[in-house]
């Protein structure tokens, strides 16, 4: 049987969180200047506005945008300046456009899998900027099916199975969110590994375990020829 | 040789335009309140940014929110206050939650279909609300497959045949947008009919002809039957 391997992209094959982190530390920074709040309490009233965003917005890097405009209002009451929304804005535009900076060992890692396995990407968030991401990685060819989902639960994954023609059983996810690439594919009745990033937004932390966690993406390729 | 039926979704199954017009109306009176330009004058100032933030930031809602904040900061040299900022935040988050309104003929017209031939819904937007939208439409189940995609030209059709195994000579589109649903369908080699809705967007026009123009989607039926 030929197992079909399931990969996350953000904060998997490249950079996301980072830039993520990098913009709510500028935007604390920014904020700062009407109140006296200090950072890490700016941000958590950032990451309150955007996870009940989540549910009018959805994911990804616009209604982030509109989040930090909605905290800069309500924590300044009203009081923040056109120039410092002007600026929230292209803070968006540039998280938009950033270049895509591949994370170690994933380029050689990747095309060595693309010759022993089928390859899906599958990834959430918007539509418009995903498939740029994916575009501008260089690793399009690499992969026999690119799926990007608004949320990726049980009945996501099922459908992704369904429209690939993939069985279950031949199907591996691997993934640095537990809640988002690891717990509904094996609930499903698939296998999945995790590989922890550095950084992960609080909003994907789950408290879970009894499923295999890998150092580096590097360690994939071993891991597969251990399930056979 | 049983045909699939290609169908757009915004403006073509349900409303869209009207709730983008409508707010562009109100945009263009809270601006108002700044500067002496008429409404037509806001309004197409608005256009210009949103088409250039396509390539930023895409179609839908959100792209369209974000355009409106850019504007109006940019016509009143950021005198534009912090609540009306927020208002129209508010009115982009009652955008991406506002009813389905389904357009006349449709909900008989697709049941009479779904009984004689596959369905295919291609979407063009944002994938969180327009999963949102054909969830809340009542008609999902009435389609094999729901394509959201991030630009519709001959590349995109290409791909939803081939994912969907749909031979070019046995699929018809049909759709309110002669540059996104007619001339790249044609252009691949299948066929395509207009319907034209009420409202279109300036940047979905184009001046070309020598395609069917069906004048409401009551007509499908009887033009795929003259098909045969």
């Amino acid at each position: 049987m030929t197992l079909t391997v399931g990969l996350d992209a953000d904060d998997t094959l490249w950079h996301n969180e980072t830039f993520f982190a990098d913009v709510q530390q500028r935007f604390a920074a920014l904020v700062g200047h009407y109140i006296d709040d200090d950072a890490a309490t700016l941000m958590a009233k950032l990451d309150v506005r955007e996870r009940a965003n989540l549910a009018h917005f959805g994911y990804g890097v616009k209604s982030f945008t509109l989040s930090m405009i909605e905290t800069a209002l309500e924590l300044t009451d009203d009081r923040v300046s056109g120039r410092d929304i002007a600026t929230i804005i292209d803070m968006g535009r540039a998280m938009m456009t950033h270049p895509v900076l591949l994370l170690d060992g994933v380029q050689e890692t990747i095309d060595a899998l693309a010759t022993h396995y089928r390859l899906v990407l599958i990834t959430k968030g918007e539509l418009f900027h995903q498939e740029a991401k994916v575009a501008a990685s260089g690793l399009a060819d690499r992969f026999s099916a690119v799926e990007v989902v608004s949320e990726k639960d049980v009945a996501t994954y099922a459908g992704v199975l369904q429209r690939n023609n993939i069985s279950r059983d031949s199907f591996v996810m691997f993934g640095n969110s537990v809640r988002s690439d690891v717990l509904p594919v094996i609930e499903m009745g698939a296998r999945a590994a995790h590989i922890p990033f550095e950084l992960s937004w609080g909003h994907e932390d789950v408290d879970a375990d009894g499923f295999p966690v890998l150092a580096s993406i590097r360690d994939v390729p071993e891991f597969l020829v251990a399930l056979r």
